[in-house]
């Protein structure tokens, strides 16, 4: 502590306390008439010379002794005076007893952030640290203080661990001189003392309290007010809050999605805030890319596949970067039992996962292994909330400068998903301040989807963000005309598939008045092309909606799976797989959905059987003209 | 302008004209019995201190002086005499009436590629930013002048972006010192300075006739002398030239080809050409690595996937390196209708397209959105000048120097392709002083399409080198061994999936005498191995002419797709798919080919109709026994 | 030589002999009472002055002067004095006869492993060009002694190859200062000399002798007495000598290897082993990832499309790194004849390959081409002894430090692999020591089994580390409880696809009263997801075994292969094959196996008549109660 600090709120020093400075003091933590420890280094005729630390020393005159002392004996001293030459004389003070405090060096502590400003010259920080990286030179400790985090270099031997006894999350004090490196500013250590007890807890408590505070998301106004969604918004702040000290930590993110027009809508401004202010936060301008990542899901859950290898990556990382562990964040996606697998596998590492989605929740399977969970049926809502109308405010929470750039884009996310939700018309108007009409939101729409189809399983990051207009370079004209040429490439080529299937289509009358279509999207469609079976079967379910009216029932099928749509009818599908499990022996059907979408998948050998079966269960289905698979989302 | 310039060509100044000195013009740019404009900055007993600009200053002495002068007076001084201390001394000029001329520091230009023999000493550079890349210390602007380009780095705060009113392609003058940085010559500058107006427009006007000169391609006589080949000179001419002034503009050159013999023997003496021009021309060794990329299509034409992954890179690269985006060189491929969807996503931005293809083209669909477009069928010519053919001259155009490489690559090209062109003989000729017999022209062809094979999507650039003997190590006999090993296993992996196909061939006799082949290719067949259904359908095709002797077709058929050949047989393979089209409801036929060859899809569901319908119209067609698939390429 | 390596081992030196200094000798290289060659380089009043070598020079002082000489004129001399000032003085010896012996400047070898204590200072370097990299300033020669490999900076101009003559594997000798760049030691050399005659062969030898000693395996115990084993002792030295070569002549290694349990036993050990002893040999901490990657086959057998993926990454490191090729060690894979094209194509580069495999080897055909090839078969013994308890004893003679982390390594390699070899109870006993019992043995096999599958062709490091407890942070509990985690998702998937597919499979006695069971893994279980149809085929058939009790046969069909599974039945499989390859007309039968576990393809069309002429086969086979194929590896 420094006298400042043992002094105590209230200026008042105790009579009783003499100051006893740490080897380390200068001439700069000595005040004036405040009684310190000496240590006498030296006799002569006219006084004695004490020390008070390695550089504080200096004569106290016999004129100004009260006793007679030998070298190595201690007595209390006071400043007398600095000469101009920078000696300093002490004189010795009248007291008997006393307590003696230690004082500190008082530090002059540097901040991270403003190191450029000092290059070459002595700092002191002192922060916690994040991350140990072997070079072939010297060892980098990644110091984080309030302001920053700054590699602190020391150099034992050549490519040698220097400070074995340093570990990630330690508190240090380090000082060392601030220079500019090919890339970055990096600090060139003289010494790293690992700090105990008190000095640590006082920089943890410090680094703690400017986390927190930094951390605390921004209060921004939703960009409509929406009473439904106002019981999500503390749930989102709570997540905004954790991705922003995740951040600050320097911790890395990886988002995983659903890859498609709400998944892109709620990734993409989430990418954006976090970019930003990783830029903010991190003197590394590549620290954004250390530090963040973001990739479309392979299935409409978290394979096994994509965990593994996201966990075997983020493994890799910390080896060779001595990164920490990433935070995981599933948009549009991640809240069912399916995604369970890849869950327990990620819980035997320190990986926290946090879940915005709004497909139908299972939160007994997820939640135990969830830090946050934020999704509208735990709030008695739906789908109607799309994970893009989510993520705006949760990208505004986390960077609201943002805000202008966004405004068209739950608009765009919940047309993507045929959202009916109350705030739709108030979004659409957002939109259209912005220049949208309604079928250029359904361009964005299209176009989304069909450029999330070629470039299959990567982010595309500048490509979508010019086909959504977020974070683009701001060229109108491009993004008005990418959207143009791409949601018509997407419409020729649904149509191309419609005129090889609808000819194919089956129709049934069901018992409860439905119509039943029926394609067998593998052997009556092209494969492996746009539109995939999914969309196929969507497109062919708008098509004869448009022709029949409800209730209709689409079902697109190849050799072991189905899709499911339907309009008017009340589809209980996940009961439906249930039964169909349990009564077809051999049939392997699992699957997943809600009202009036689904798919299903089972053994090819047994897809007569399942697809019967299927169908005299759709023919029981209640009626209900209100449910229209156009209000909700695959 | 200097004061060489001001004078004019001939040397005679204008006796009306006095120079005025910029503020950086040194004692350098002060020539004797030049009139130059002064301005009082003291005045002392013995005379008058003038300033000519900020370092060039001096005494007029009483007896040089003509009027009186307060400081902060302008008049007109030639130079008196220069003392050994350096001091300056100049005189009054009588003189009433002039015109003031504007003299700049006459900079003593550096050129970018003889920095390192200056290292350490200021140098001028006057160029144009082509990269603007920020490090987490400097800002680098990478400058381009007719010699080449060098990174300029300006220091303001780590990581923060210096000059930020500094653009790509502005004009600019750089000051600074020439520093040895881990990997190359980088400027240290002082200053950086945007030029507008007249020195902006010299710039310009210098670096573009530069590049004008260095661009133009080099006048190479053609291999081989061939009156049709003449006749696409030009074309490629213009393409050699675009390509050069690319390299030379520092923008990147993508190229995608078909993924064939002929493909091959297209793009590698490109790919070489430009590698070596790239090294000529950029200091940086690893700059052919950044600038150029070579990748195999995935399909016959341009496909979505690929070009919006190119298109992904190419964005990324522009944000993470400040790259311009590239030019899109198609080679063997790219001429087709079915290549647009791809080149009209690449249009919104600043993506060049240029084509060099020998399939037959739809220049309706794709010269709008071309920048160059080489075939032979738009000069009357057709196929028999292979891709490989053209690029040989096009590389030599390029970089002359690797002639004595190539001789034999238009064999191969050509064999590979089955060209009957009129110079084959030339080019076989020309491939046998180098030692090529026609079996080892064919082998290195299987050789290729074998190794074409098993590296799927990538380049394979130093294996495919070697294969085909261009830009190797010039190790003659591992080529010829390399070759021997693959076109044997090659042969012998065609010669296993003969024996199980052969037998399940069905035959049939049409009404116009051919002889009609049939087989599965999918079914009776191996499947996902070496070769696949296109080459075991020829071969499948090749060994019936054999056997039969024309008019032979062949139809190697899958679920939902067939490949044709035909010997003796005029396939009108367009106007079929058109017809097939539309009779065949529901049934999705696309495709295309020309006379002999081609390929058509289907939806599975409808292949018996498809393809029945398809041997109808085979029976309708006309024999022509001049016309062989052995002449035609796919 | 030196002098003192003139002077042979005993210290003696022949009278008749006078040392010649090379040019480059400097004092320090002159001894007192050493007879040297001078050359007179000036005549004064009082002496003459002698030339010993450039910076050796000094008077003989008339008084020590025997004859008269003039400028160029040689004679005979030894030191007098040295002064304080450092002038030398000679006196002429007597001496009439003798023969001349160059002495070389007695360089003070540094060693490459402790420059970084010399920082600065001028040392000499003699070694072996091991890699040469042109930086876009300096050229890079990597050179290498016998204690380390150190970069070497030349700079002729920036980019520029400096000494082109000097080539890798030349012997040299290096003068410069070694300093600290970025991420290492360098030496910025003043001077290169390529050594030739005597000197670069005892270089070489130098070399050579402490490569040879420093590559010797170490000899360890194995974990287990094993007669069996014993055989193959010697072979495994052999391999391990080879492998510590490698790394110390800075040759890089691919690890190719079966994906599945005992492929990771086997090859994880292995990679740790040549990590660590890379860490230890190389300065550069990044070497291990230079040098060294493990990938997993994607075939049982090294195919094609690896083949030339691997070729042409070795070819583009050694273009970009000038890296060696490297050496391609294959483990618990490639003795068979299908690995034979890879290899073919391989052996025309630089590229020795070593297989260590267990599987029914083919020795005829893979010999020719390897380098060693370890194998049970060659010793008459068999699979039982599994790939993963070969290697474990490989990576102790490679690396003996971590036998520790080894000891249960080989139980799950046996019981992965259901070896039945008499050390397996030895074996299990040592896992149980570490805490493992039967039950946790199976476990963490089938977690590997698990985790391969969705890691694709991922080498999946630091995932499979944790799975197997090798080299992994040493965190018990998380290895347990991720064990735990993946082996019951494992179970829980394998249940599953039993539950689908059990009711499909058909049942049949032979006549040789084997239970017969087939299943079509395409048609009646779920595709595409784990287990895959080997697997399935493996679950279903220990199911069946387990119902109806041996002897039982069970076949895995799909479309164009099957898996074939024997308990108490003895299939000559290859005999099998080749009969219904002979039998089938068109029917493309392919495959391998040995008594008891096979594969077989075929060409779609033919499957009815391939599988019933298989069964026919089957039918006729003998009947052996021992067999199981509980004790034999795919």
């Amino acid at each position: 502590m420094t006298i400042d600090e043992a002094n105590g709120a209230d200026g008042e020093r105790s009579p009783s306390v003499v100051y006893d400075l740490d080897a380390d003091c200068t001439p700069d933590d000595v005040e004036e008439g405040v009684p310190y420890l000496g240590t006498v280094n030296g006799v002569v005729d006219y006084g004695v010379f004490v020390d008070l630390s390695e550089s504080v020393s200096g004569l106290v005159h016999e004129s100004n002794l009260r006793g007679e002392y030998d070298v190595g004996d201690e007595f209390v001293v006071e400043l007398d005076q600095v000469r101009d030459n920078g000696d300093i004389a002490f004189e010795e003070v009248d007291i008997d007893e006393y307590d003696v405090e230690p004082v500190d060096h008082d530090y002059d502590l540097g901040d991270v952030d403003s190191l450029t400003e000092i290059l070459g010259e002595t700092v002191h920080i002192e922060g916690q640290v994040v991350q140990i990286k072997q070079t072939g030179g010297p060892t980098l400790f990644h110091v984080r203080d309030e302001t920053g985090v700054v590699p602190c270099a020391i150099f034992e031997e050549a490519g040698v661990r220097a400070r074995p006894g340093v570990d990630v999350d330690d508190y240090v004090r380090v000082t060392g001189e601030p220079e500019r490196r090919e890339d970055a500013v990096q600090i060139e250590a003289d010494s790293l003392t690992v700090l105990d007890g008190e000095d640590a807890a006082a920089v943890e408590d410090r680094l703690d309290a400017a986390i927190e505070e930094r951390a605390a998301p921004r209060d921004v106004e939703p960009l409509v007010e929406w009473p439904a969604f106002e019981k999500l918004r503390g749930d989102l702040e709570s997540v905004a809050r954790l991705l922003r000290r995740t951040v600050l930590e320097g911790r890395p993110i990886r988002i995983r999605h659903h890859a498609d027009g709400d998944g892109m809508c709620a990734s993409v401004p989430v990418e954006l805030a976090l970019e930003r202010f990783i830029d903010e936060v991190h003197e590394d301008p590549d620290a954004k890319r250390h530090l963040f990542k973001r990739l479309p899901s392979k299935a409409p859950f978290y394979e096994m596949e994509d965990a593994t290898r996201d966990l075997n990556f983020a493994l890799e990382d910390r080896e060779r970067h001595g990164q920490k562990l990433p935070l995981l964040l599933m948009l549009d996606n991640g809240s069912t039992e399916e995604d369970t697998p890849a869950y327990e596998t990620l819980r035997h590492y320190d990986i926290p996962i946090v879940v915005v989605d709004h497909h139908h929740p299972d939160p007994e399977a997820v939640d135990p292994l969830l830090t946050e969970h934020v999704n509208p049926y735990l709030h008695d809502e739906d789908y109607r909330i799309t994970t893009g109308m989510m993520c705006v405010e949760l990208a505004r929470m986390i960077y609201p400068d943002m805000t202008d750039e966004l405004r068209h884009v739950p608009a765009v996310a919940g047309i993507s998903d045929r959202s009916e939700a109350e705030a739709m018309e108030e979004y659409v108007d957002l939109a259209r301040e912005e220049g949208y009409d309604e079928q250029s939101l359904k361009d964005v729409g299209e176009a989304l989807d069909y450029a999330a189809h070629w470039l299959r399983y990567n982010s595309g990051r500048h490509l979508i963000n010019d086909v959504l207009d977020v974070g683009a370079d701001g060229d109108e004209e491009r993004h008005r005309e990418l959207v143009d040429t791409l949601a018509e490439k997407s419409r020729r080529d649904i149509e191309e598939q419609l005129d090889a299937a609808m000819p194919h289509v089956e129709h049934d009358r069901l018992d409860n008045g439905a119509h039943l279509y029926r394609v067998d999207v593998e052997n009556d469609a092209h494969r492996f092309t746009y539109p995939a079976p999914g969309n196929t079967t969507g497109a062919v379910h708008d098509r004869k909606v448009e022709e029949t009216g409800d209730p209709v029932i689409t079902i697109g099928y190849g050799p072991d799976f189905a899709v499911l749509r339907s309009d008017g009818v009340r589809l209980d599908i996940p009961t439906m797989v249930t039964e169909l499990d349990e009564e077809i022996v051999g049939g392997g059907v699992s699957g997943g959905g809600h009202l009036v979408v689904g798919s299903i998948k089972y053994v090819q050998g047994r897809r007569e059987e399942v697809l019967d079966s299927l169908i005299e269960k759709m023919a029981e289905a209640d009626i209900d003209e209100e449910l229209g698979s156009t209000s909700s989302p695959i």
